[in-house]
């Protein structure tokens, strides 16, 4: 008796980046068939060696599986290498890093090609792709019952998390995610400068700002909640007049210890702005408003 | 036999905002006696009914007890309150928020009139304080051995951490840690913005955006390793080059989602600016010298 339900997904990969070397390795070291494709060969040799099949070109990488994994630069790569390939009834899953609205043509385009279409954002660096216990993970979005069909072979090089049907979701959520990302650490290099040229030894500092930040993070929940239910002085516990008070010693902080404001102002500004036209006893959730109606720059 | 080892430091508490009311309240409820001061009197009427002992003046508070503890508007409430006192052999501890400079100037200030002095700058709302579980603390700088005496008493209402003689570096570190929440509060603000438009509920987003943001503030220990070292290329993950090359992504979503850029901007642009002059194996720590090497504006 054969017991074909532990048979593998076969998995096509496209792009041997180290984002796609990484999640190839992982998918062969469960024990899944690999084909994998990549524009220069060469990068393939070390997986040949460990067991994954090499196609010459896309479309043979294609040919050779249902389910295809696109991991390539952007988005015009993406459309360069599927274009010379058969897409019918196959399972695109693209994790390549993408705009929503790239995401969302490509869907469009997918779909009109005769394939299935997944979308993924990957919250991890390629050291943590087949360790589980990293905590990295890939956004989905886009066909649910595509992502419910192959969600085991998903799972295998990261955690999965499906933010919903539209295929711009996921790329959404990522670059949210790590638009946050950015903001924390332009925070944190505010503070390392502000330190610089006192006698404190910026690892002695390092504990208290990460507990500190790791500890002020789940203020987001408020923020959430405040944005769902359109009450900004919900729940508050310091308020936009109490803070935009304080402002004058943060500035006055940098301007002391020769360090530009550059990174705080843009926040400060907003909160100022806010306070002109809301009541002082709101949350800082109101400058999340201010950005929507700015005019929008590129 | 009378243990005294077990007699609570009796405390002068000067100023009830609602972090001195807490505070008081703490020491009360501990079992230190606690003298009171406010400037508007009826302030004091419920921790009057807890015990508390009222005075008509702050000279009249300061003479009550050795350790005085200041919690007031600003440092130029601090100078006024305290100037028609005598604060000879006095235990001053001021918790007012101040700047560094200002708190090293109260310091020589109070040492000129012969007390011993310990700034103070609080990481917590009132509802933390005499809540051990909440997390929240209190930094001190200046008298070492003033610290040493008093951590015991200073301890009840927050938990404490000592940085250092410099009577500066408490509010330093302070301003530091709040400006980088301010940071991380900037980039999560335009994560909500660019979710605003569709039809994603911001409650469903805040677990990702706390869980990720928490798992990305441990980054700090790395940058504060290059900063000691000077060896930006230590351990990097992602480099400069690559995240710069990743920039164009978040910019277009912003547009894309009709989202102001202006909170990302600034740190785009000096990443942008470091890798027109060192190395794209960087980590993104080069951005900090920048900041130092700018004008720094008021």
């Amino acid at each position: 008796m054969t017991d074909t339900t532990t048979e593998k997904t076969p998995v096509t990969l496209l792009g041997l980046g180290t984002m796609g070397t990484a999640l190839a390795r992982a998918w062969l070291t469960a024990g899944h068939p690999v084909t994998v494709w990549n524009r220069t060969p060469s990068r393939a040799a070390a997986l040949a060696a460990e067991g994954a099949r090499v196609a010459r070109t896309a479309a043979e990488a294609v040919s050779a599986n249902p389910l295809i994994v696109a991991c390539l630069l952007d988005d015009t790569s993406v459309e360069e290498v599927l274009t010379d390939t058969t897409l019918t009834d196959k399972d695109v899953v693209n994790l390549t890093t993408t705009t929503p609205a790239q995401a969302r043509t490509r869907a469009k385009w997918a779909h009109e090609r005769g394939a299935r279409y997944l979308d993924g954002g990957i919250m991890a660096v390629p050291a943590m792709i087949g360790a589980p216990e990293s905590g990295g993970y890939v956004l989905y979005s886009g066909s649910g019952p595509l992502f419910e069909q192959h969600r085991p072979t998903l799972a295998v090089p990261a955690g999965t998390r499906y933010v919903g049907e539209d295929p711009g979701h996921a790329a959404l959520h990522d670059v949210a995610l790590l638009s946050a990302m950015y903001g924390m650490f332009a925070g944190a290099a505010h503070a390392f400068a502000l330190l610089r040229k006192e006698d404190i030894d910026p690892t002695t500092f390092a504990p208290l700002l990460a507990d500190w930040l790791s500890a002020m993070a789940p203020a987001v929940h408020r923020t959430a909640d405040q944005l769902r239910t359109g009450d900004y002085t919900k729940g508050v516990v310091s308020t936009l007049a109490m803070q935009v008070a304080g402002t004058p010693t943060f500035l006055a902080t940098a301007r002391d210890q020769g360090v530009s404001p550059e990174l705080l102002t843009p926040y400060f500004t907003l909160m100022h702005r806010r306070l002109t036209e809301a009541t002082g006893e709101e949350d800082l959730t109101g400058v999340i408003d201010l950005l929507l109606r700015s005019e929008p720059t590129a």
